[in-house]
């Protein structure tokens, strides 16, 4: 079976566009500061606009290569005055001269406003169990399962590659709250290890950035781990996308694995679309506290 | 070798003790709402009182068993008021009269007067890679691991046993942020893989609350991992203890496994008494942001 994004991304547009109109907020703002050429930001940052809009609020981008820290600052400040802008969005990584200020930046946003920097605070009551808030990405995966009836994890097994802050940590936690069982690998992980601990998962997560890392080499080990999972049987995400070849192309080598799997999201056109669904969904989570 | 508490907890009193008198905040007053008869709570807050006076704080205890919502939480702001009062713990569980309203409760506290709440925000920036603060419990771990010089995870294989908010969740987090391969088992685990997964451990760290669950018969399986870590260069954190026999117990057979492997923290006398420390000790982190 293929997870594929659409399905999941239309449901999330359609319960965030019921709170926008439940609440009145057609027509107001959220501003982006896209203060960088980073080609993936830049991309990013207009699909975020065109789902702010999509929705029936207003997307603005302000993207000034020459403004000083001091300049943002004010343009920040402005918008935390203005009772017409929802939430901000400072887009990182920043232009180098800023770099050295981006703590200060991102704090002068209004703790209400600031649609990223809530998920320290709220993300660190999920962790302790007071609340229900994930960071985009995570919260894509999780959609995404539940969507197809997956995201039932007690008594399972589930692989997670690698541990970012963004994603590997977070799903983790997320995954243990569901009831997993959670093995979390890293780049200085036992790749021998690893590839037996593969035969035991039920769910095989990766966020590795690493092409084809899962090749059909995962299937020979040397010996294999007592009450294996069946690869006909698993489950495989793949969360980010490289380039080969001119072709989007994630962890996991899909050609080869796709008819093997019970289940797996492709690349492209799996967990990515969803997580700017996942940004402003989040929105609904925050307000209902 | 065993980790014994003394040594860490007294270099942590230590460094709180030059904190408060830097920062001249000697005498000012840390106030405990104990608001239960639960046995543990009692005595927890009696050494955190013993804890805060030893470095010079005034620790003030209030226990009122008849005191409605509304006389709690006028108790409260009479503190976030008092200039005197650096900051408040309300000790958990509550009187059952008042656990309807926890969250109120603990909302009324000023923010940067909470001392457990603040784990929310801190801990999720933790977890972001924005900040370094662990709730009291894993950072007593922590502590104990760098003290003995074990604290270098890159490479190393954690089990880490189950999953709770206050422990196995965060300690699993913070592993991962120092190197570590985790592998995080919760009650619905597979017994015979998690006792597989045992022998390939570096680290086992269990905080189950089941008296001796890990027991001489770990010690068999049908079939060795590959790349198997010998007992005698496994390290053993014992978290929590339970009481058997009159006797207070750990989760390991510390009798079998204490001579077996290369450390172990003791029970009584390992983590536990480290918490107390590490709790005020977090007040040092947190005021250097």
């Amino acid at each position: 079976m293929l997870l594929l994004w659409k399905p999941v991304a239309g449901q999330l547009r359609q319960e965030v566009k019921e709170y926008v109109d439940k609440h009145s907020l057609t027509g107001k703002k959220v501003s982006f500061f896209l203060l960088s050429d980073n080609k993936p930001s830049q991309v990013y940052v207009k699909m975020k606009k065109k789902f702010a809009e999509s929705v029936g609020l207003e997307g603005e981008i302000i993207a000034q290569e020459t403004w000083s820290t001091a300049e943002v600052i004010e343009a920040i400040q402005e918008r935390n005055a203005d009772e017409e802008c929802l939430w901000m969005i400072v887009q990182l990584p920043l232009w180098e001269h800023l770099q050295a200020d981006e703590a200060e930046i991102l704090q002068t946003m209004d703790r209400a406003k600031d649609l990223d920097g809530l998920w320290w605070e709220q993300f660190g009551r999920t962790i302790m169990g007071a609340g229900w808030f994930l960071p985009a990405t995570p919260k894509a995966v999780m959609e995404i399962l539940d969507f197809y009836d997956l995201g039932d994890l007690t008594g399972k097994e589930v692989v997670v590659l690698w541990q970012s802050n963004l994603f590997g940590k977070p799903f983790a936690v997320w995954a243990m709250s569901r009831g997993a069982t959670v093995h979390s690998f890293n780049g200085s992980s036992d790749q021998e290890r690893m590839r037996y601990y593969f035969h035991q998962a039920d769910i095989v997560v990766s966020a590795t950035w690493v092409v084809n890392l899962i090749d059909e080499s995962f299937m020979d080990v040397k010996s294999m781990p007592p009450r294996a999972i069946p690869v006909s049987e698993k489950v495989f995400i793949d969360v980010w996308r490289g380039i080969k070849d001119w072709k989007a192309v994630g962890d996991i080598d899909q050609p080869f694995y796709t008819d093997r799997v019970k289940a797996i999201t492709p690349v492209p056109g799996g967990v990515w679309p969803v997580t700017v669904a996942s940004l402003f969904h989040n929105i609904t989570v925050l307000w209902e506290r």
